[in-house]
């Protein structure tokens, strides 16, 4: 009930959420992107989104928020995701002002329910931690289901630093930094994206799952997460380059699955 | 006054306060280093400090905390300090648990006021943001002061991934990593750690300075911060070998000096 009532009332300018059928946002007239209406400091910032609208609720008192700190409870994927990108289609490469993100089509069955691919974005640092330990990057490929477009799915691929090299994906994506500095810009990438080593490695190597929630508003929750193990690689100037434009985008750590919202935690603390 | 109630009644074992006079930790008998008892997870978490003992309050209250994103409402600082640490020391590298550490011996003369050097500790990812963006590390120099111990600085030092290259103070900290990988574990390097560069950044590039707080339980404010605008250099290796151990030791980033603590908002946001 509160997952529907979030879809249907949410904001169309959610980063996480953009491209979704649920979640449609305005457009500007002028061609521009519209520019997230939430950030990551003060009053922006994700202590006060349920400030923002009353569509996000469920950032302040949701016990299945995300991200989490991924310990030995959560459970890897008892079997592979099968996902096909074009890596030929154009595809649009948006500044969001919270996040820089691809739109881009694409299909994941999983678990017996299949998904569109809407788009991917990028946080930093990473939103997930693992065993405690974060990442300089993540990657969320955003997919809604075919059949029931409220049954959300993200694939999230965490990045190590590494001196020179950097996944195709991200060498692909480089050369299109410059053209989405400012935030409300965008650039098409008429020569598509090289998808084939991420999709490989999002089939072949261990996948946590867990049922969660967007990270940025409104927080809906009943959302698929599954989260790489294994880091792919970043080069550093494609990650400096990248934080210089995002600066930072990652939520942060939510309390353990079905425990009190940390709002909740914070506002008895010490009494 | 609730600054001196914090440095009176505080813990022994907070991390950003180990070396001072005022936060004497217990030492184990068995010579181990003493572990943290707070985290930056769940109810260890920085939402849940002010519930693990009565004198971290102003961790939920306080409205001068830190870290902070550096904005233009943050000066300059007017004069630039004059550090002295001597390289040939021996010194003494731990593993806190919550944060890795090297108990070191200096002098900092600044605004008037003489301070000791007691200790320099690493966050990663940076606790202080500049204009929004975040740096893979920060190391804090802690200092009190010479004639009142309460007067206490940090000088706050940023860090920029290059692909090869750090600063001659990591470099010379790398091959002592891998003796304290593991929290409560210490080692002594005895050839000393080479703190020239560093020093002479700090002394000749522009530093922020404001009036925050220990970024750590018990959040005691009052305590000045000067901030390098421009970052060293840290390479892969050493980042990704650092942020293995340390995992993650950022606190989230506070609001506005002066403005209501983030908790506080938090607590009434969207009501």
């Amino acid at each position: 009930m509160l997952l529907n009532a979030l879809l249907l009332a949410s904001t169309a300018s959610a980063t996480c959420l953009h491209g979704l059928s649920k979640f449609k946002r305005q457009e500007p007239a002028d061609g521009s992107v519209p520019i997230s209406n939430f950030g990551y400091t003060g009053l922006q910032g994700p202590f006060n989104w349920a400030s923002l609208g009353p569509e996000n609720e469920a950032c302040k008192i949701g016990k299945n928020q995300s991200p989490i700190n991924i310990d030995a409870s959560i459970s890897k994927a008892s079997e592979a995701p099968v996902v096909t990108i074009d890596s030929t289609q154009p595809v649009e490469f948006e500044n969001l002002g919270t996040t820089i993100e691809v739109l881009v089509n694409g299909t994941t069955s999983f678990a017996g329910t299949d998904f569109r691919l809407k788009q991917f974005h990028i946080h930093t640092p990473s939103e997930h931690r693992v065993g405690e330990e974060y990442f300089p990057l993540e990657a969320h490929f955003v997919h809604e289901g075919v059949t029931d477009p409220n049954a959300l799915a993200v694939i999230a691929v965490l990045f190590q630093l590494s001196a020179n090299t950097s996944d195709p994906l991200l060498t692909s994506l480089q050369p299109h930094l410059s053209a989405i500095v400012n935030p409300g810009t965008k650039t098409p990438i008429e020569s598509g994206l090289d998808f084939s080593n991420l999709i490989a490695h999002v089939q072949s190597t261990p996948l946590f799952q867990y049922t969660g929630s967007l990270t940025t508003p409104p927080c809906a929750e009943g959302l698929t997460f599954l989260v790489t193990e294994q880091p792919l690689a970043i080069d550093v100037t494609t990650f400096n380059e990248i934080k210089k434009i995002v600066k930072f985008n990652a939520r942060y750590t939510q309390n353990s699955l079905g425990e009190e919202n940390l709002i909740t935690v914070a506002g008895v603390a010490g009494t």
